[in-house]
């Protein structure tokens, strides 16, 4: 049976109140309008874990003042069916004035993996991000927390922050779901109109070819940009927030692609700002490996 | 039994195997070279908890680049053997390399609170003070943490933080602890030559005379910053680092002094940089209140 907690204090009862022996609470962290991606997320929590607590909060923090906070879809009744389809322990849904009340002045970065790709276009994502999932993870006390891969750099933030604050949370991320036309899964795509919605596979078109190109031997990282680019750009209603091939773990941009790349985009189609990216490992293999 | 841990993971395995059930843990961080003010700390933690633990750990991340992190004052020997006769359950000392490895880049901020006072002279103090805090408060997984109100900023700006990002955990100020002629107890004292200690009451002198201006009905702020100034200035060997008449919540400057106001100093005396302060209440009340 699902539980649904609004209060803070009872949150941190509720899993105060865990059996120690053998605890292995597992938390997804959602801000709602669920997908499969998310519930692929609460599949595997049920899976590994003995608890499962999903929370559903629109953090403010982590929009900026020209972004989609005001208009981020929203179907509480919907993801509730969803959440007790699916037999979670607890639904957490905090609300704003608990989480920042009048006053409240605190934030946690994570200097050096914030820099760039989705930080360097919103300064202010990923200190929004780490803040609230710094609290989120205080009043859940998860074992374990699972974390999409289409936000790669989010979860390697995320995952830096726990390891650098000691906080002894095993962080997993989980694939990208995508729709049966390779669009990633993201609570966004409700902003796209027919027409958008055929444009906004360019990302993944373009993530495809660009690893491609990469495994017919492409080694300079500007080169893939550059196709992705042409790609990207060969789409109708798209606008470039970026096209990066950088390391895996630090994100910054490559010169030469070697061992392993990222490739990661954020693009504008209509309204929606969509990301997706695509790791590519093992280059220095044969393409077969 | 004193209990010696080192090791970031068996602290935190320690803690968690505490049963549930009335939980009561007491945590007094420290940097060592204990003197009674940290001691009265400890006395207190073993008498409102259940259990104690006490760390010793000079955090390199709260000292500028031209301050004293290097001479620090260190007697582990005497510590131990302090805390051994108080009989505090454990004994945490972590490492510089295991708190600090190479790729550490996370800190906390609590911003309003932090501008000023010590925040304004030593700027990435209170960033330091509160990201190793948070890191031993996970470590420790404390149910109350006690601290001295010599440091009052300090004391402030973490209540803050634990506030500010749920952590539940009780935090505890307790009166400085003084010498005999009223300079406050402090580590730094140690850097001090005979003539630079008489300089050294300085501190004391100018508070109390500050606190009785205002009992004699003195409201601006300004006044007394002056006086108490001056009474600094006419001791041989002092440089004023701050005087502050400032709110005792928000440690911004006054310019009335109403209900209550901080009076704080950090004066350098030789090559020891010293604070004390003293809080002023319900002023508003006659002078015998």
């Amino acid at each position: 049976m699902t539980c649904v907690i609004e209060n803070l204090d009872e949150m941190k009862a509720w899993s105060r109140r865990l059996p120690l022996e053998d605890r292995n609470l597992g938390f997804v962290p959602t801000m709602g309008y669920l997908h499969e991606g998310h519930l692929a997320l609460v599949r595997e929590s049920k899976k590994i874990c003995r608890q499962t607590v999903v929370s559903i909060f629109v953090n403010p923090m982590q929009f900026g003042p020209t972004e989609d906070y005001a208009h981020y879809p929203v179907d509480l009744e919907r993801d509730r069916a969803l959440l007790k389809e699916l037999d979670v322990d607890v639904l957490f849904l905090p609300k704003k004035e608990d989480l920042y009340p009048g006053g409240f002045c605190t934030s946690v970065r994570v200097a050096g993996l914030t820099e760039n790709l989705c930080g360097g276009s919103r300064p202010h994502f990923f200190e929004g991000v780490t803040t609230i999932v710094l609290k989120l993870f205080h009043l859940v006390q998860p074992d374990r927390a699972f974390f999409g891969e289409k936000d790669r750099q989010q979860l390697g933030v995320i995952r830096k922050m726990v390891r650098d604050l000691n906080m002894g949370i095993t962080i997993e991320g989980r694939p990208t779901i995508r729709e049966p036309d390779g669009i990633a899964m993201s609570s966004r795509n409700a902003y796209l109109a027919p027409e958008e919605r055929q444009s906004a596979r360019a990302l993944y078109l373009a993530l495809q070819s660009g690893k491609a190109l990469i495994e017919k031997g492409e080694r300079s990282a500007d080169a893939v940009r550059t196709h992705m680019r042409s790609i990207i750009e060969s789409h109708p209603r798209t606008r470039i927030d970026y096209v990066s091939v950088c390391d895996p773990e630090r994100f910054t941009e490559l010169e030469r692609v070697e061992d392993s790349a990222l490739l990661a985009l954020a693009v504008h189609v209509g309204r929606a700002r969509l990301i997706d990216n695509c790791l590519v490992e093992n280059i220095s293999c044969s393409a077969s490996c």
